[in-house]
């Protein structure tokens, strides 16, 4: 159960915006056992959204997008994930419905622009699928804003308010569909320079291999100089493996353990 | 003048660390004329971060690697970019000298581990390429630490403070080459919504065909709801786009501009 991230935005190559939505992802995914793999950042161009939502939904088994699905014109990801799909962009009734609910009078097109989806995409919300409108049937809008999914990639906003807002219906689909133990995290944070700690973590690297094990220097940190991480999906692999690493430290460390 | 930037670490893509690199370099680049095209964000893999240097390096002017360069078990990158280059690493002698010289009686092989660096690696300082030395000399250390960087390919640290710092080499690097224009940004903030405003954007979009125009909608804030950006390398032509669009706004409208 590996994931990857499509961040879309020339505001996030730019620099303008600090992007804020992987770790939140990341966190949400992590909780059901789905390791996030590799993010993407691409500019607002189409040819680079198609060719990027092609490779990467063939090589994981979630691809999620972040942005560009507004109703500008710098507004593509729609379009480029339905091209990589090989399927048209269709106005989605049901979703069209809740725009018209929503804006009443004011409705206009730009407004539905927002119900522009890949052909075959579902609507996702916390409580499942919503049913497709049956032919001649009246177009019924859920009762929540739902997510977009096509096959196994899900469309979600740039705005971070709305991407977390979705990431519930993801974590909610997840949970449905079983998902895996949630990945388990420890920490040891000592004040040994990462140098001083090469013995001791090439021992523990070498007889806990199913356990990644990350070193990380902190600056400027009066508390401690290096936070040693243990993570893996068998909690006591994970807490062996930081235990065997405590143990070879020098008396009066570590500073803490989590 | 495009760039791109590898970023390397488990800690980010589990959302352990939030990313605070990419708006840093990005800004930096903008100002010498250089436009942040790509960032991809990978693992602590040998194979993977090998393959993405080889082809990034090779597909934008310049490539930037953030992470994975300290000396234990989990820091590959000088590897990868030395294999992506098809070369060995090498115990560089002015960057061991500038290690010994710091660490004194303390210096262990663990510390001489981050004087490690591809071959053919160049040493970079604010005032320039350190000279290599002489055969038979004694290694000279540069008055200030450098920044690694193999052909096109900026080796960088991920710690930020430490990553902020190697910048200014690269301001330094960038401003010597002559560089080009500094990218010119400029923005109109609205109360109008995005549906709104898009007949007057698809009109300034087609009559200004060299500015990138962005629109992007702000959740809770009082102050506008939705922000137009205006970017370009020429200051005219930008402007000239910003000015069109804001006397397309009706009447009590924009709320700022910049």
């Amino acid at each position: 159960m590996e994931a990857a991230l499509l961040l879309i935005g020339n505001e996030l190559l730019s620099g303008k915006i600090q992007e804020a939505n992987l770790a939140h992802l990341a966190h949400t995914l992590r909780k059901h056992g789905v390791a996030l793999r590799r993010s993407v950042m691409v500019p607002d161009e189409l040819p680079i959204i198609e060719a990027e939502v092609r490779g990467l939904s063939r090589s994981y088994t979630w691809l999620f997008t972040s942005g560009g699905v507004g109703p500008t014109h710098d507004d593509v990801t729609m379009v480029g994930v339905a091209r990589a799909y090989g399927v048209d962009v269709i106005l989605h009734p049901q979703l069209a419905a809740m725009i018209r609910a929503r804006y009443g009078d004011r409705c206009s097109e730009g407004h539905l622009r927002m119900a522009m989806v890949p052909a075959g995409a579902a609507l996702e919300t916390s409580t499942g699928t919503v049913p497709p409108t049956t032919a001649g049937g009246a177009a019924e809008a859920p009762d929540e804003w739902p997510a977009v999914r096509i096959e196994n990639t899900w469309i979600l906003p740039g705005v971070p308010e709305a991407f977390r807002m979705k990431l519930e219906i993801v974590a909610a689909t997840l949970r449905r569909s079983g998902g895996g133990p949630a990945f388990v995290s420890l920490a040891v944070y000592t004040q040994l320079d990462e140098a001083g700690l090469i013995p001791a973590l090439e021992q523990v690297v070498a007889a806990h291999p199913q356990v990644e094990i990350g070193s990380y220097p902190k600056w400027f940190d009066p508390t401690y100089r290096t936070k040693l991480t243990f993570d893996g999906r068998d909690e006591t692999v994970v807490r062996a493996a930081r235990d065997a690493f405590v143990a070879l430290l020098p008396p009066g460390e570590p500073q803490r353990i989590e």
